[in-house]
């Protein structure tokens, strides 16, 4: 819960429809402190109906692009979460990638009241293929500035340097969460990353489809543990470290330990081998020595088996609409 | 000279009042297959002065910032060479830096005629404080993303991503040469960094002063061998590698080789060592291999002793104007 005194916020989400950006507007909507949240989102990766149950009055939304959206409000928050964060999505339209990240926080910093506090989601892609493992904050990277992941890792580390730049020049309470894979419910079917590939392909009967040899491993957070560490963050008031922050599970699991723990859940399902993504990344886990120091007592508590338990039934419910599950299979994510 | 075919060119430089954009647009103006030629440059670091002595009725001027600039007409050729490029510059006003790059790259793709070609002028500070010296164009750098130099190097980083991709999903004729060190006449004499800052200094009496102990170096060119480079690179029809190329002299001198040298040059000034700047790298050298290979026959001809003296000669002038004199010992730049 915040702390400051001030009731009656206005609270800007962008992404608000996301698979992230919808469960931080239902956690945000438990605050009594809030009078407006606001939902902008352009419906590229969103959806409609991953907020379709939000009844409150206080919650409104806004169909549009972040860049585009326009307010006679000023906003004593804002959470710019607007961007596909899935290399199929990204790659296949890098200007708009671009864009909403960088453009959308030039934009979204303009609505900001003044004393206000602004939340942006970064990623571990800022960290592009790492030298070091685990990934401290300190880390500068190793992103291919011309590769073909580039706009989204680029993107976020931009638009990170817009937001600690004005810090630095004309001051902003900030909050930087550098987020790792994570995982879950409302995640799109066509997401097109492994987790949620792995469980259509196996809810659909057909093979668990992995790119590579599978030996690349990731951190998977499962997305209310995610959640509540970001909205820790964000709710803090005052400590020593300035971020930016990983926020993440730590837990590194190889993409074939999933593909096999799907196959098996879902029960016989075979797995097959394809080519890998360009410059996917071999390896990512955060260091969490910092995350533990600024959010003492936050940690990362579903295992991976159970979130993706969850998440299977969750997709179980997606699918039995005939209609999306239609769409679903004609789409690339499920395919590859 | 161009090799297309296609005569009556439409040419757009931004920044083309600036020390490099107005050299360069010297030089296109000698060509006979230009039509229309249009400058356009806000003054941030640019001056109307640079462009004072064109007469040519095919150059129009537009002042205002490329984000904001609208042509009915659509460009055979564009060169986005809008952005500060010296540290005080850029870190007085990050977001302005960040949009002159990135959202003036995004608007003058759109005044891009189909097949027309494109140039952006990187940096070598996409490579921050490297790791590995001479740095080749594969070295994916080592930036802080959220340091007080990162509005100018991750600006640089994520319009290169913007362009490349560009090129990757919808074609696009495209050179971005990533510039080192360069100096010369039509250097603001408040532009802050080292070569100009000194002589400035020395010609104004006061000691020169050094910032940290020196021993940082640099690779300098001097601007007519760069202009050549950049002009060769944009004109060659075809080449087996894609960029982005390195452009720059590859002789390395340290800062206070530079500083002793214009300290005798000028005559007898006293050289007094002050606090470094923050995340100033401490070497950088290109690595031109590709550069020979792309570019055969360019290399940097004027050593800086002697692109030094043209540059004192060419700054004499500037502050033999009593005016701009006064204007310039009040900056920033020459008092530290």
């Amino acid at each position: 819960m915040p702390s400051s005194k001030k009731v009656n916020k206005r609270v800007l989400v962008t992404g608000g429809c996301g698979f992230l950006g919808s469960q931080l507007c239902d956690q945000l909507l438990a605050r009594p402190d809030l009078e407006l949240l606001i939902c902008v989102d352009n419906l590229w990766t969103g959806r409609k109906e991953n907020v379709a149950h939000i009844r409150d009055p206080r919650f409104k939304k806004v169909f549009c692009g972040v860049e585009d959206f326009r307010s006679d409000h000023r906003f004593d928050e804002v959470f710019h979460l607007a961007s596909p964060a899935s290399p199929p999505w990204y790659m296949r339209e890098p200007a708009r990638t671009i864009s909403a990240n960088i453009v959308g926080a030039m934009r979204t910093l303009e609505l900001l009241e003044d004393g206000g506090r602004f939340c942006y989601t970064s990623t571990s892609e800022v960290y592009g293929e790492p030298e070091v493992s685990p990934q401290p904050e300190s880390y500068r990277g190793a992103v291919d500035c011309t590769g073909p992941r580039s706009s989204y890792d680029e993107a976020k580390r931009v638009t990170e340097s817009l937001l600690f730049e004005t810090r630095r020049t004309r001051g902003l309470e900030l909050r930087v969460a550098r987020l790792f894979n994570t995982f879950g419910p409302r995640m799109r079917a066509d997401d097109g990353r492994a987790i949620s590939n792995f469980i259509v392909q196996a809810l659909m009967g057909g093979p668990v489809r992995v790119q590579g040899d599978g030996s690349q491993s990731r951190s998977w957070g499962y997305v209310s543990d995610v959640i509540e560490g970001l909205s820790r963050y964000f709710w803090r008031d005052t400590f020593a470290y300035d971020g930016p922050l990983n926020i993440g599970n730590d837990r590194e699991v190889t993409v074939l330990d999933v593909a096999t723990y799907v196959a098996e859940l879902v029960g016989g399902r075979e797995i097959v081998f394809e080519a890998p993504m360009p410059h996917d990344p071999t390896h990512r886990c955060p260091d969490l020595t910092m995350a533990r120091r600024v959010l003492p007592g936050w940690t990362c508590e579903v295992p991976y088996e159970e979130g993706v338990r969850l998440t299977v039934e969750w997709m179980k419910q997606e699918l039995s609409d005939p209609a999306r599950s239609a769409r679903v299979a004609g789409a690339s994510g499920v395919a590859g």
